[in-house]
């Protein structure tokens, strides 16, 4: 017996072209998508133990969240309008450096619970202290990539190692098969070459792979370029770092042969564009990357440099910033803009094959849209309006691994009222 | 007896400093506000007919769209992704050409309802067959600024400018004065010298205001230097538009000499940053704007280009464009980005001693916004949290004129139904 029917909803399946199912049924069963098709083609079958009526609405993948830090959700709109090492230094961390493991706990549970209401599915996640992490993910029902922060010139550089390692052993895998560990060397200017071949062994022993900041700024470049004489994704290259699989978050300055590299070496690039443009970091060159086959996903970054969660907004702000950054209004397409949120963030988390598609045999990874909307209105491109006139509010239902996690808007799996109340309590103290 | 009581509301005045009464009323007396100040310090003097209870909300001026062509939202995702020029002549006019009365009227009733629900209470816009437009601001309950589209060098030339006094007589200070009608010569390219001069003289006579699209791309400033060795706005200082109260939209190509032009004859600016970056115009210079002293208000340009009429989300846009532009996150701060889009847009539509701020004495135009989700938690800054991480879905009630239109995010003057289902049925027939 089937467990959920959702029966005629427009599908997007994301599976390459932009054609839509009009009026379609998806059928899951335990964790995966048993059957979809047209109206009545899977619904005949068999019954379900629940049939969600899926009219005046869109079925779609979740959106993949390739970079953030959730547990700094915490510290949203602490700090802003500043420049970045001044923001760093005087403001994040010295707060930072107050966050005991349940301020991490319920900083992740507020991330988690507005990624839910926003549509997102699964997210990428570097910090520390991340058993707490993973607890709150467990207990929110989404997936996750979760990396531990890796500082190499810090006087941490060993014990954050040893940490990833049993984050490793403890958590891979853990969750119902819904959390993946990486290795989360920070950036090329935190992590020395030695101490990055040290990751890159032990992550290559247990499998596992990088998460890694890279050429987020022009200083990081020039930094780079005055130690080692060559770019930030040079010198990784030099070093070994993508003979693993490697998310590459910002990656906003780049030459042309960088982009030849990430290319040649299959690495994923989580495009961070609003936490770029707000911290003025620059516009990575997405339609180049693109062009070269790179793969791109999107992520939000931390909701203290953002300042939310939302990737639907994120996605059209993608698009935005590279027309008017390329000075072309025909790069980046409401459909590829969709591509990036979706399943390229699959492929670049490495989780290609199992979600980022609506796709018989794939994991029940999806959400529902509420288009019965104004700003849905008239409907001569539904692509165009999700991407271009869409409201993440307008996300109705999320199901994770084949559980519903929010339906009709409410989430089920975390209470709501006690995620913001412990949250203002815990940053009046890290504040205060 | 007063009308409306807000109790217990954190007021944001706009007053001009970032302070905020945290606990606050407003008393509404027919359509101004009457009294604003602390908790119980306005509430005893008498008792009000409608007691809101404002606790969890913010309470600020309504949002101001300075630039706009509503009946254009019968557009929306019609055609995207293309070259400015090919997407007007082979999409958009064609199209236009198309319009009947009603369609007008139906395309501005779905624009009002999209802006109601998203907190703007008056709004600027340039489109034809205006007095459409008028019955759909009047049927609505919003405020407006509306002007007649005058194509100068097409075959409707005299036409049009007679529509545009016409428009006036009959309806400047309409729909119980929340109408003001100001003249729309469309663009220095479209209006030759002589044409303008007529326009001038006609608007000074009958005291109007004008709305003109001014430097909105390079290709216009190339064509006006061709033509009049002039930039844009030093041809429209020599021809003497700027001796009549002047709303520009777009400014995005502007050298220091316009700059100082338009500071010195108090343009106002209405700065369009989705459509410009969605169309890949540019990135207009506001910081510098600002400086100079000229008053920059946003619009959203309409939903054919934007594509949607989302004002939180341009004043977002519009300051994190203009930090990634300039290379600097410091400027267009929080609370200067919120200016924009309220009392600064009041300013640049004339309106400045009615709207735009919440103060004794000013039109109670006004909207409530739920502050309890998990996207303004933890509440560090509640202006940060608004303008960064805010939805325009969080407005709950909004009020123009001291009367409701929405409630609960229930719009009272529209049937929601209806309009969705006219301009579908219009939509259809228009590109059938
Ligand atoms: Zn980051
Ligand atoms: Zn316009």
């Amino acid at each position: 017996m089937a467990d959920i029917l959702i029966q005629g909803v427009s599908v997007l399946t994301m599976e390459g072209s932009e054609d839509i199912i009009e009026n379609g049924d998806i059928l899951i069963k335990g964790d995966r998508i048993a059957a979809l098709g047209p109206y009545g083609s899977v619904s005949t079958e068999e019954q379900a133990k629940r049939v969600i009526d899926g009219s005046g609405k869109i079925a779609m993948p979740g959106f993949v969240n390739c970079h953030t830090h959730a547990a700094m959700t915490m510290l949203r709109s602490y700090a802003d309008d500043m420049p970045l090492m001044e923001w760093l230094s005087e403001k994040i961390w010295p707060v930072e450096d107050k966050l005991e493991p349940e301020d991490i706990y319920w900083g992740t549970m507020l991330c988690c619970l507005e990624m839910i209401k926003s549509g997102t599915t699964t997210f990428a996640d570097m910090y520390f202290i991340m058993d707490q992490v993973a607890l709150a993910v467990e207990k929110s029902g989404l997936r996750a990539c979760l990396s531990r922060g890796l500082i190499g010139n810090g006087p941490n550089a060993g014990l954050a190692l040893e940490e990833n390692i049993n984050f490793f052993k403890e958590w891979n895998d853990g969750a119902g098969g819904r959390i993946k560990v990486m290795f989360g060397p920070h950036a090329p200017y935190t992590c020395p070459p030695e101490y990055l071949k040290q990751v890159i062994e032990l992550a290559g022993k247990y499998g596992a792979g990088l998460h890694i900041h890279v050429a987020e700024t022009k200083s990081e470049v020039e930094q780079i370029n005055a130690s080692y004489g060559r770019t930030p994704v040079g010198h990784l290259d030099s070093v070994g770092l993508f003979e693993l699989p490697v998310l590459a978050a910002h990656c906003v300055h780049l030459d042309n042969a960088d982009i030849e590299i990430l290319a040649r070496n299959n690495v994923g690039v989580a495009h961070c564009p609003e936490s770029n443009m707000k911290l003025a970091s620059g516009a990575a060159p997405v339609a180049g990357l693109l062009e070269a086959g790179v793969c791109v996903g999107l992520g939000t970054d931390g909701a203290a440099s953002n300042n939310n969660l939302d990737m639907l907004e994120e996605m059209r702000s993608a698009a935005m910033l590279q027309k008017v950054n390329t000075g072309d209004p025909t790069v980046m397409p409401a459909f590829t803009a969709l591509r990036t949120a979706t399943a390229n963030g699959a492929r670049v988390l490495g989780l290609a094959g199992e979600i980022g598609m609506l796709k018989t045999g794939m994991k029940a990874d999806l959400i529902l849209i509420n288009k019965h909307r104004p700003h849905f209105c008239p409907q001569h491109n539904l692509i165009a309006n999700l991407v271009y006139a869409g409201h993440s509010t307008d996300v109705d239902t999320v199901i994770v691994d084949g559980k519903i996690l929010m339906e009709n808007r409410r989430v089920l799996t975390i209470d709501e009222e006690e995620v913001m109340r412990e949250a203002q309590i815990r940053a009046d103290r890290l504040v205060g």
